[in-house]
């Protein structure tokens, strides 16, 4: 059976998975960058941002990779695409990532407003949908063809799913220093992952990586 | 000068500290033992509690036999005492540790319903105070007579001498579980710890070690 799985979900010691006052300059959040640092350190990282060329490989590399491995769709919140909030003002915003953003399959994007699909280069293309979290799952798994379908984020997202049940794997990538605000992980899921077991656990020196999946 | 430090203070993944609903058959809160497990595995953690015999040497034994270094007095809450609330029905109730308590120093016990000292065994002395925080700390500090301060816990005691950025070196102990519910270390902090930068990181096979101290 596919899966639904998160990967490298950065978070801190505190529990703040991203800063507060995300905006154009800050697309996670004040301070919300330092939960990040750890990707662009490693060989996967420097590959999927900047074309690759240096980064360290080791355990962080290996967990970042295996986040794309096995992936046939990915599903993300809106604030995950964009800083803009309400209503398209018009479809110029494509998202963070440039022209040819690090998916290379379909994305599933939660928003109220719908628009129309944005074909990206490489493979990639951004599908705007208003519908329940679980008709998106399933849209999701059709379209992966039978891969594994990847859960973005933000926050709010994954835990809408975490409540649901619907997640099979969660990958958390602790980074021990403290933001003092933002949005929490583990808030709002009223026992949601109660029935996730952890399965792994492994250190670098940086991050503390922890896997959770489904019973 | 000397110092006020907190050591091998347990918390989940997601945050919690304590388990919920704490009474005399849970003195952590339900599931709160989880977070206590690694420490009975440990050298120093028999020796603590069951007179010795066993456990494990390394990182998690090394960093809890830190806790006990150069500590000449400690401050805990009342209810880090014991599952008692409001006043204090008789004098029965000695703490949760037996005739001889693993601390032979003077306690300082965080309480508004002050009762007589009581003198254990092995050179513990649990003295009960309504004083400020800070006067509690002063006394501690005179009692301590030149050596550091323990501030044991439980959770809301930490919050308010962070809150007072009068934490000099605050360990935390990560252990990768989920709890769900129960009390946070990290929550009503209003940008305590903010002035705390980390200066150590070291994980053994169940457990992430912290610490921050003060610039």
């Amino acid at each position: 059976m596919p899966k639904l799985r998160v990967h490298n979900f950065s978070m801190s010691l505190d529990g703040y998975a991203a800063g507060p006052l995300q905006d154009l300059k800050h697309p996670l959040g004040r301070g919300g960058e330092r939960l990040h640092e750890w990707v662009f350190e490693t060989v996967a990282g420097h590959a999927m941002f900047d074309g690759g060329g240096g980064g360290s490989t080791g355990i962080d590399n290996e967990f970042l990779e295996r986040g794309d491995r096995g992936i046939g769709a990915t599903i993300m919140g809106r604030n995950m695409f964009g800083p803009i909030r309400g209503p398209w003002l018009d479809e110029e915003w494509t998202g963070w990532w440039g022209g040819n953003p690090p998916y290379h399959h379909p994305v599933f994007v939660l928003t109220r407003y719908p628009r129309p699909p944005l074909v990206m280069e490489g493979g990639t293309t951004f599908n705007f949908t208003n519908d329940s979290i679980e008709d998106v799952l399933e849209r999701a798994f059709t379209a992966a063809n039978g891969a594994d379908v990847r859960l973005g984020g933000g926050v709010s997202t994954v835990q809408q799913y975490l409540r649901a049940s619907l997640v099979d794997e969660l990958h958390v990538a602790l980074v021990p220093v403290l933001l003092g605000s933002g949005e929490r992980l583990f808030d709002h899921l009223d026992g949601g992952p109660t029935g996730m077991e952890r399965v792994e656990f492994a250190a670098s020196d940086g991050v503390v990586h922890v896997v959770f999946a489904r019973r």
